[in-house]
């Protein structure tokens, strides 16, 4: 329950990729503040006791649903949403958060290494947002986000909600938490703005393609800046960004060679190698585990013709 | 001066490129601490006083010397060197830190959009390291690293000394800082070990392809790993790396596609485009400014078809 927001979107009002024809959910002035109950990725398909097997019978044409579509009153191509974001409050199964990591065969940054399916069960404190349990070797920190948030494009008929756009959509961006600004391009009149695919937490990359995938409720502000002729999303974050993660220094791996995604390819290798040597974990868990928590960063890009990609996983997991 | 210091590089102890035939400056047991006094990337071509009829006229065959090489006992291929950055202390110039922070011609993320040389030169209190004034509107802040650290390839004859490789060099990595361990990958006799291109601060990407260029001393300990195999360097930082950004909090662009370097150069673009409308520099400025303090980060890897890039400017170098 929000008592400040002036509409609520039920769990049942989500749709399936992004088309200008869906009908709105919802026709909101600017300014109005919405409750989004969201869906995990997989539609309510994965739960507190799914096991591998559910992910191997994943019905694809059900992932990734987001909230919406809102129409906002005035909005108009050339404009963009801006979204204040307010809060997340995750869904509680038996008194826990729940959350899900999975390998799922064909996805990630480094599916031909990792052709099984894998699943990592995740339990958390709500209330207290505490780092969740990975292992008796560990915990990862929290930090709520919205991986899927956008507005409906230009063009006619149905889009995968898989790639990100101008507009936005599944950007995984893991800094647009709670206090947070964002500015999505309009492209259509109403914008037909959405929201889902929400995280309790995610490293920059999202390496193997999932992150902690938690339902959650989600509380924004959506309203209108006028002829912003933005190209593509923009944020602005009111503090620090990585304080969750960064106490204790990290261990990074590097990638260098004169293409970004061999070398984010071999930095992501070299880290699930050094974990695997130095936690005696299966290089699959690495894989899993630092989707959630690890960031890749470009250290530089102007050496040529050789860039720098390195990977950085945060110490505080293990100490 | 170094106290706790076994062996001194002076400044005249550097080459240009890296060459395995190099005759090394010294032999140096595992263990060893050394001071380097290390030119900045111009060789002294720019100083306090230089123009941008400076940069017009620089020598490009005295671009990025190193300091050494330091041969180290017993060092062989498949070991790697064990670098403990101990300290960096900027050269004082009539009391005040120098750097410098050029558009060259050619070089840099965005060659093709800014076409004419540009010169920033920055002066610094090399005591306190408080951030460095950019302009009336606002300062950088500090966190001095070495730019290129490396060894010896196997490979004979000269390599340019500007792409990084297996074995590092210019590597251009910001959170090289003093605390930081690195271990680095050998593949001679002996190492043949040599850093240099000192800066005192730069953003992840360099993307100008300069950052603030400021000559140093620097001081490391060189140990061995015996028959570590390691692929690539790897480093091991002992807390935060971006603190001294991060305060409060960023403004941040993105660039969104199928190719990951056209959505870093996105994203960048952006920012120059953002820094220019708020803030009214012209654009070469913005470009300049943000290769020292903005940080690419890779949001997403794996939505397919599309990638996000995310340009992270920090908020407090305007507050």
């Amino acid at each position: 329950m929000c008592k400040a927001c002036d509409y609520t979107i039920h769990g049942a009002q989500h749709h399936f990729g992004w088309d200008n024809s869906i009908a709105p959910a919802l026709r909101a002035e600017p300014g109005s503040t919405i409750l989004f109950h969201c869906n995990d990725s997989s539609a309510g398909q994965l739960g507190p006791s799914s096991t591998v097997a559910d992910v191997v019978s994943l019905d694809f044409g059900k992932i990734n649903p987001v909230s919406g579509p809102i129409y906002i009153e005035g909005a108009e191509p050339g404009d963009a949403v801006k979204v204040t974001i307010e809060s997340f409050a995750p869904r509680v199964f038996d008194g826990a958060g729940f959350g899900w990591t999975a390998n799922i065969p064909g996805f990630g940054l480094l599916a031909d290494q990792f052709t099984e399916p894998a699943l990592k069960v995740w339990k958390y404190d709500p209330n207290s947002m505490a780092p969740a349990l990975w292992s008796d070797q560990g915990c990862v920190p929290l930090k709520p986000f919205a991986g899927t948030i956008g507005n409906a494009l230009a063009e006619p008929g149905l889009h995968s909600v898989v790639p990100p756009r101008r507009v936005g959509g599944n950007l995984d961006i893991r800094d647009l938490n709670a206090g947070t600004t964002l500015y999505l391009p309009v492209e259509v009149a109403g914008a037909l703005f959405s929201v889902g695919d929400t995280h309790a937490a995610q490293g920059d990359g999202e390496v193997c393609g999932t992150a902690i995938e938690s339902p959650m409720d989600v509380v924004l502000t959506l309203d209108l800046v006028k002829g912003a002729h933005l190209k593509t999303p923009r944020f602005t974050t009111p503090g620090p960004v990585t304080r969750h993660l960064d106490a204790k220094g990290y261990e990074v791996t590097t990638g260098i060679g004169p293409d970004l995604m061999t070398a984010a390819r071999d930095a992501v290798a070299n880290m699930i190698d050094l974990l695997t040597a130095t936690h005696g974990m299966a290089a699959v868990d690495a894989y899993m585990l630092v989707s959630t928590c690890g960031d890749l960063r470009i250290s530089e890009i102007v050496d040529m013709p050789n860039w720098v990609v390195s990977f950085f996983f945060p110490r505080c997991v293990f100490e």
